[in-house]
C-alpha cells in the first residue's frame, strides 16, 4: 500500500510518500509545493497543479491530510483553509479515502507523545524511514502524516481482519 | 463579456451570471451547488464538479468571486475557507481573472449603501437584470456579485480607455 502524507500550506506544502506491506514502511519520496503567482487564485492553481502531478507520478493508494490548527487569527486561518481545500480535492479526485489528523495526534502516533516538537518529530520520521533524506520541515511534517495515516490504516485493517476471522 | 458571480459555501454555494455589453446587463442563469457527500472530501469535490459544469457550460469571461468574512468562529471561518478555495480555483483553471470583493463593497455597488440586507439586494439585482427568476438566496446574492463585477470591470475598462485616448 502506497501512502500520501500531505501537510497543508499556502506558501509550502508539504508531501511525504511511503510504502507498507502492513509490517515495514518505506520511504519513497518528500517534498514541498512552492506556490506561485502574486494573487491567491493563482497560488492555488499552482498547489493544485503540481499535487496533481505529484498524484499521477506516484499514484498512491491512500491520503493523510493534517487537521489545520484553528487560531484567533481569522485571516490566517482563512489562507489555510483555501489551501487545505486544495489539498483535500485532490486525493478527493483520485477517489482514494483520506484520513484527518490532528497535529498532536501525528505527533502522539510517531513519537509517542502529543506535545514532541519538530526536532524529534524529524527524528523519529529517520529512525522509522532508514536512508530517507528529508527535503524540508514541512516534507518532514508530511511524512510524519503518512507514518500515521499507515498506522491507523493497518489497526483498522487489522481489526477489520479480526472481526471477518470471528465472524462478526 | 459573460460574467459569472460567486457566493462560496461550503453546503451551498451560489452562482449567477450575466452578459454585459459595457451598458446594458442582462441575465443568463443562476442557481447553487449543492454539496453532498459525508465528509468533507467528497463535499468539496463535489463542489467542483458541479462548478466545473457550469464553467463549461456556461463559458463565463472573467469571475467575482465574495470576499470571505472572517469572524470569531474559527471553525466556520476554516470550513468556509477550505470552500472558497474551489470557488477560486475553478476559474483560475479556466484561465479567467477574478475579482474579489467585500460584501459591504458588493451591497454598496449594487444597492448605494454598505449595510443593505438582503430582500435590498434582491430588489435591486431583478432591477437591473429585467424577467430574472432568482432561484434562491445564495444566487442572488450571486448575481449580485457579478454585477458588481461587471460594474467595476467596465469602470476599469473604461478607464484604461481614457488613459489610452489620452495617450497616457
Amino acid at each position: 500500500m502506497r501512502v500520501i502524507g500531505i501537510d497543508p500550506g499556502l506558501r509550502n506544502l508539504g508531501w511525504g510518500i511511503i510504502d507498507t506491506d502492513g509490517v515495514r514502511m518505506s520511504h519513497v519520496a518528500n517534498g514541498t509545493c512552492h506556490s506561485t503567482g502574486t494573487d491567491l487564485a493563482a497560488r492555488l492553481l499552482s498547489l493544485h497543479t503540481q499535487l496533481t502531478e505529484i498524484f499521477t507520478g506516484y499514484a498512491p493508494d491512500t491520503a493523510g491530510v493534517e487537521q489545520t490548527f484553528v487560531n484567533k487569527d481569522g485571516a490566517g486561518t482563512l489562507k489555510l483553509g483555501q489551501a487545505r481545500g486544495i489539498a483535500m480535492l485532490v486525493p478527493a479526485q483520485a477517489g482514494l479515502s483520506i484520513g484527518e489528523y490532528a497535529p498532536n495526534k501525528i505527533k502522539k502516533t510517531v513519537v509517542g507523545v502529543g506535545h514532541a516538537d519538530k526536532t524529534q518529530v524529524a527524528h523519529m520520521v529517520k529512525m522509522q524511514l532508514p536512508g530517507v533524506v528529508i527535503t524540508g520541515p514541512d516534507a518532514a511534517d508530511a511524512l510524519a502524516i503518512a507514518l500515521c495515516h499507515a498506522f491507523h490504516a493497518r489497526a483498522g485493517n487489522t481489526l477489520s481482519a479480526a472481526l471477518a476471522r470471528a465472524g462478526a
